[in-house]
């Protein structure tokens, strides 16, 4: 889901990172057949909160009409309440979250989107991001569409209002073969629960059931909440559609090997998650102990930086035979949006969520380890806090290999020239952040991590450009882009 | 514009009016080439706010972008603030305010609209309402296009972004061609500001002035508000443009004969408005005054029902000769969302609003004047209350004929059944309310109000089907909904 | 009342009057005995909304505990609502509302005040305004009271509370023997419901009842609001009470002929209020007869300034023969806090709120009619608006005498020399405010209108020093101020 | 600082906590002599956060006035804004923050309490609990005192200002000299900030520096926020002073050895800060690895109860030689207030905030570790997801003795019958909780873990009553009540 922030509005800036972590675009969760669909919804986005904190929405169908909410937010600061959850009633319900970017957000790019078509509502949320969203966007506007929001995801409503294809499913398959990119989609119509994943099924999408009621979603962690059982991954180019009539799979895409993104498993999902059938949390612990037989540092304690690098810290030091300890302690009150009226109080950085743990630190030789680098920023000002701590040696493991091309299937990442490993070299990375050491994992490494025995440079097995730069689909908007193609939202809502 | 409110909301109910007043919908503003055109507007707005208190926006655009906000309340609960108007900056801006409904109110339907076309962004605000707009709606919607409100309105934007002609002005003459019923736009593109009136003129629409500016809006007040000139009203059937290359105008219908809603002058501008020429102040008190002439009652005292009926109560008493008191005292505070906990204060009524002037009252015989009466509820209470506080006698004087069918046109009258003098005859209404005597005014005597001889009734010059039952135009949706043609608005949004 | 505000705080300043109005300080509001006391007292302090619109409060007491709501805003924001009239459970309850100033507004000061006192929980609200607060606050003080608000009512609390005598009317008494100005006080333990008025009777005060449960309240109008019975005003120098054991009158202080203040009828108590047994409308026509016959201007028509002016003009145009009319149209909707962004609309003042009706007023010779002038400000430009309007003469007649000398028993008047006519000839006034001619009621006009043959210069019969200059009672802190005393208050509540 | 809520109010209810942990009461924060104070004040209260989630406060003085702020909620809702922050200037502030409970709470309750003395402003902050705070009550209020807060607190501000003594050391000391129970207090004048720890230093306070400022606050970890230096701990019965002439200590009372509370370093203190000399986090690791020691479980993986019981797990799974795993994933997004509409997801207990990591969990057998256990609820929801994730033995070890009675010095315990150690056996409270096995540390072993050899019986070093049952002051309050003395406090605030 591409969104063309217009505004560079007010924004929670987290001095803590200063944009120094990648976020993830989006969550989704459908359920079809509960008397409690938007409750129980509410509860798998409270889950999948981690992959979108701005803005959250529902859609439910009651029998003869549908019902939306969608707010900028938390989870919780909207669905936990129980009158919001009675403004939602019905058997079938969508949901959706976004994530957090430093420009502005409307309300009108808050999932999921919803259009009365001809053949009836229909609502749809999105995980990914269209690489020919705009393309598609100009051709539309040009045969007289009206757009409402800045967002990607409107075209597929678009394409699927103006099939004409008999059958919703049809019309649904007919629209999915226009998109590039990468897209796992809850929908439903007055009828049906629709989960649709792209033919490389870049992100994730899993198959559940509660009480016989089928639920589609983004991660496992959403299904155990509430007592969900697995039951399997959506596969990639699957559309999957649950109706009166029982569940049906349909395959409309040319059969290709999967290619999920590895960056699910060393960032974005839950530590409880599978995905894959891998579980999120063995897998980063692999990392960890990949890393310590490919560059162990010479350490008397392994100090993860919380909470992002701990199972690969646990794998580390286990690994590597080295005690595990809390070197830095996290402020878990969210603490980003302090004001720092004056020079003096400017410098707090990282303060405000970390805290050296000094009885830990002072007089050891330590090594940080971290799920990933991304501008460095953060890192920096970490070594120096254990520096200060009293720590006389300061080793940092990244694991995972170096960040050197920005994504453009929903992961927010910087442009290239602010990726640090796009413009330095590993020495001059240890040099900026001020480690006595710095060490990544290999590419290699993290496909051995995931079970692996190695990348296949033929056909990788996982969507890993930002790594190596090799993209998984075309970059159709991008190229257009370079050819001057202008931008075509033109409306800033004023709040 | 018509909004089909999907769901009873909790509401404003107003427990003095018991629902028993007509509604307006919406007044407009627009201005071109000012630096403070958001400001401007918001002021004119707040001029124009008996029009319409549920909700206001304004759409501006600054030379590269568009802006919009738009929120439910007051003008002024939104637009006094800097750091709104802050955000809407520019030198075109146009702004809608909406009227206050019974019923459910969502977001979504409050204007103006804005849409992305082809040519770039298109605002638009409507008074008045389309008498085949659902039947257009279905239409755009079998062609693929998707509705984001329940409006009429937004018919509008689909048609002109699917017309095929070059000319901006002629996509939205082409649009226009295929509308029936009233009508009062302001639009803006990013380069002109246009005004259209309905073939008819129904609701009204005026040209002002201001620094060199041009301003086009609802009535005079708005104009007055800020010091600007009033130029001249746009005409039946007019599309007036401003651009840079200054103002043109088209008359791209059929040259017919005017025939404005006789309401207005009635009910609802407001009486330092002038309409079509006339002081709304002064076509009130003569009102009053034929009335007078009409129907003279045996009275002591002229009490004003306010503050509906204070100019034609000042214009019986002077016709009269009787003295003008302010009999009953109308509290300013709001006061209408106030609980009625128990049974025992629960009938309070009127007095929310409202308390008798019982010095002025008692022992008295009274003739109240009001400008109209709908269902009667509040009639019946202001009887009893005069009564109560010793009014011998109880004369009530209506200062328009009595309203026997309801609106299509942009007035949001109850159905037949709940006008009171739709099933009852001038008896049985004077039983109903309890007053010594009932009279109103003759259709020839609002005529005669107005500067006319008497209503021709070969060529109506005005709009007063709700007297008379001779509606103007067509009315292509109410014949289908009687052929079973259903709704299509499914999407209910939580809060 | 005295408010010491501390800082100056972000305020809803009214261009439409730049500060030229007075402001009334408080009404009060209790019962005993009925079952749903809160949501009665409610409605009064909604009929009484005109004495004060900065915040209101309300405290009941339920058998066995007391609950208390103290709120700025109005009346209808916090009190409408059931969930806050069901947090106030019980049979007794006590109101206040509070003025709006142009200062800070705290919360600590929003009445009733509470205290627990060793013989149980005491309540009170208070009009008026001692003026010898500061000195007992100093004294109280000293001698290690802490004081929590800024008001001088909290003094009284205090003074109860280290009274040593046994019966709690007894308590009270000797702490009203302390008090010097004026006070009309509503107040409550958990047996009783008390009502106070100061020797002179300075504020109004009177006795109503509802379903035989006794009711004390500012003005007639709160009582008419729930169609409570009016008893009898409280006496001056009367303390009433009224408990299970039934009513009691006590009379604690040197009988004195009362002495009530004269503005309750030229401005501040609502025109269909009984103040001392006169109707406050016909007061007011009054002086605007005396007026007419004063002072009569050669016009066309009468127009009143809306809404202060009206009754006066009313009575002005039937003794005087002119025509009335509504020259000068108020917008009811708010309109006080617009933002002004620029010099070119910044010049708005008085057309937020009042729009010349320019079809009464061009070509004529117009006499304004208002009910005082105090500062001139809004005068000047309603002179303006007039003339711009077309008028060809405007003669402006106030229906009071000139304001020469400020006021320390309850309302907020200006410092001295911010009053026009403390420091201007009345020629020098009317070229001020720019009028063809200027002439004000004069203090036996004024007496006359009330009723009295003339003012009695040996014993005023009522509280005049704002046009005579002579007080009531002693100014203690006025005097101790001159002397040096400094203020006590010292903390500022942050918002 | 006892609470005596009056009313149960709608409350935040923690599903997943069931009231089933502690609660401190209370942190403070103190700066003298830097121009940001308010803003060093800020910070310090956020890395305090944790002692008071309900409610913070800040007063400051800039040199002529004081200026408070206190809010419900969180330190960043209310003092992360510039506004706040500038709303609040002055070189010397106090802070303070409130803990949530689960009864009502009302705004007059949250500190610091501020009073005008005749001495001039005085604000005071108070960690800890007055057990004799209701007498001193009863008698101030015999004597005249209004008390306007159920505070026992509020007591302190009114013994100071009854003091008769000469210097404000002195009249404050005076005030000390009547209080049992614990308390560290700050508090500030117009030239001092002063510092006070009960005669045993019950609770903890430190003293720091910044810039050549001092600092007293709670924990050191909120001296790391701000880069501030540790300096050293405020003794037990110390009183500390320090104006513009530097700082001033003051031992009023019979040195005794102190006994602080043994609970800070079992539970409430941050693991990042340093009690009393002694490192938190070691302190805790020490606790789990006696654990280790006295109770070792066999099994498979060591998994903590996150968080609280991580540091234990750490030092248990060293000693132990067992592998620490996280079998329990916490969702850090707050996800307590989530309604649950019908039966169907109202068990969702502990999942909003924990999830099994079943990868770790399944065919294992683990041992959990929590630092402690009070009514058991949390524990045996644990143990079953534990189950249902597949562990196959399930051993629970708790890092401290069992909690038999309740605290009276700020801890928020429940009454005695709700605590699980108080009426159940060690083998009943495995059986409720459902695991194989259970153990606890011993009371030895927590003293050894502080460093201690072991308990002294006849000089406990630390206050340890809820272990033990031996208090170490007077319990006056407990007795009166015992006694039948009633509560004073009358009033419900409505919100």
């Amino acid at each position: 889901m591409t969104v063309s922030t217009e505004r560079a509005a007010p924004t929670c800036f987290d001095p803590a990172l200063d944009g120094d972590r990648l976020r993830e675009e989006c969550g989704v969760f459908g359920i079809y057949g509960h008397r409690d669909a938007a409750a129980i919804t509410a509860l798998g986005l409270h889950a999948l909160q981690h992959r979108g904190e701005e803005a959250a929405g529902i859609v439910s169908f009651d029998g003869s009409r549908f019902h939306s909410e969608r707010r900028l937010g938390l989870v919780e600061d909207t669905f936990s309440k129980r009158h919001i959850i009675e403004q939602l009633p019905g058997h079938i319900a969508v949901g959706h979250v976004r994530y957090s970017t430093t420009g502005g957000t409307i309300l009108r790019n808050v999932q999921p989107f919803f259009a009365e078509l001809e053949s009836g509502g229909f609502a749809v949320g999105h995980n990914g991001n269209l690489t020919n969203g705009l393309t598609l966007r100009r051709r539309l506007v040009g045969e007289g569409a009206m757009m409402h929001s800045t967002s990607d995801t409107e075209v597929i409503l678009h394409l699927v209002a103006r099939s004409r294809r008999n059958r919703f499913v049809d019309k649904f398959v007919e629209a999915l073969r226009e998109l590039e990119g990468s897209y796992s989609l809850v929908a439903m119509t007055n009828k049906k629960l629709i989960a649709a994943r792209d033919p490389l099924g870049i992100r994730p999408l899993v198959l559940g059931e509660l009480d016989g009621c089928p639920i589609v979603t983004s991660e496992t962690c959403a299904l155990d909440i509430i007592g969900a059982k697995y039951v399997r991954d959506i596969e990639n180019g699957e559309v999957f559609v649950y109706d009166e009539t029982g569940a049906h799979s349909y395959k409309p895409f040319p059969a290709v090997a999967p290619r999920p993104c590895i960056f699910e498993y060393i960032y974005f999902s839950r530590p409880d998650s599978m995905v894959g059938g891998r579980s999120v949390y063995e897998v980063r612990k692999n990392m960890g102990a990949e890393l310590a037989r490919e560059a162990a540092a010479p350490a008397d304690v392994v100090v993860p930086v919380p909470d992002s690098g701990v199972p690969a810290a646990i794998g580390y030091a286990q690994a590597a035979g080295v005690p595990y300890e809390l070197g830095i302690i996290r402020n878990h009150y969210v603490g980003r949006t302090f004001i720092q009226p004056t020079q003096s109080v400017r410098e707090l950085g990282v303060r405000l969520k970390h805290n050296a743990n000094r009885a830990v630190v002072a007089g050891k030789r330590i090594v940080l380890i971290d799920d990933s680098l991304v501008r460095g920023t953060t890192s920096v000002k970490i070594v120096q806090m254990m520096r200060e701590a009293g720590a006389t040696e300061v080793h940092f493991r990244i694991a995972s290999p170096p960040i050197t091309h920005p994504d453009y299937y929903g992961i927010d990442t910087p442009e290239r020239e602010k990726l640090l490993a796009a413009t330095h070299s590993i020495e001059e990375m240890r040099q900026y952040i001020g480690a006595d050491s710095l060490a990544f994992l290999s590419v290699d490494g993290i496909y051995r991590a995931v079970g692996e025995e190695r990348r296949d440079p033929a056909r990788p097995q996982f969507t890993d450009h930002c790594f190596t730069g090799e993209y998984p689909t075309p970059l159709t908007d991008l190229a257009a882009e370079k050819n001057g193609k202008s931008q075509l939202s033109l409306l800033a809502e004023a709040s």
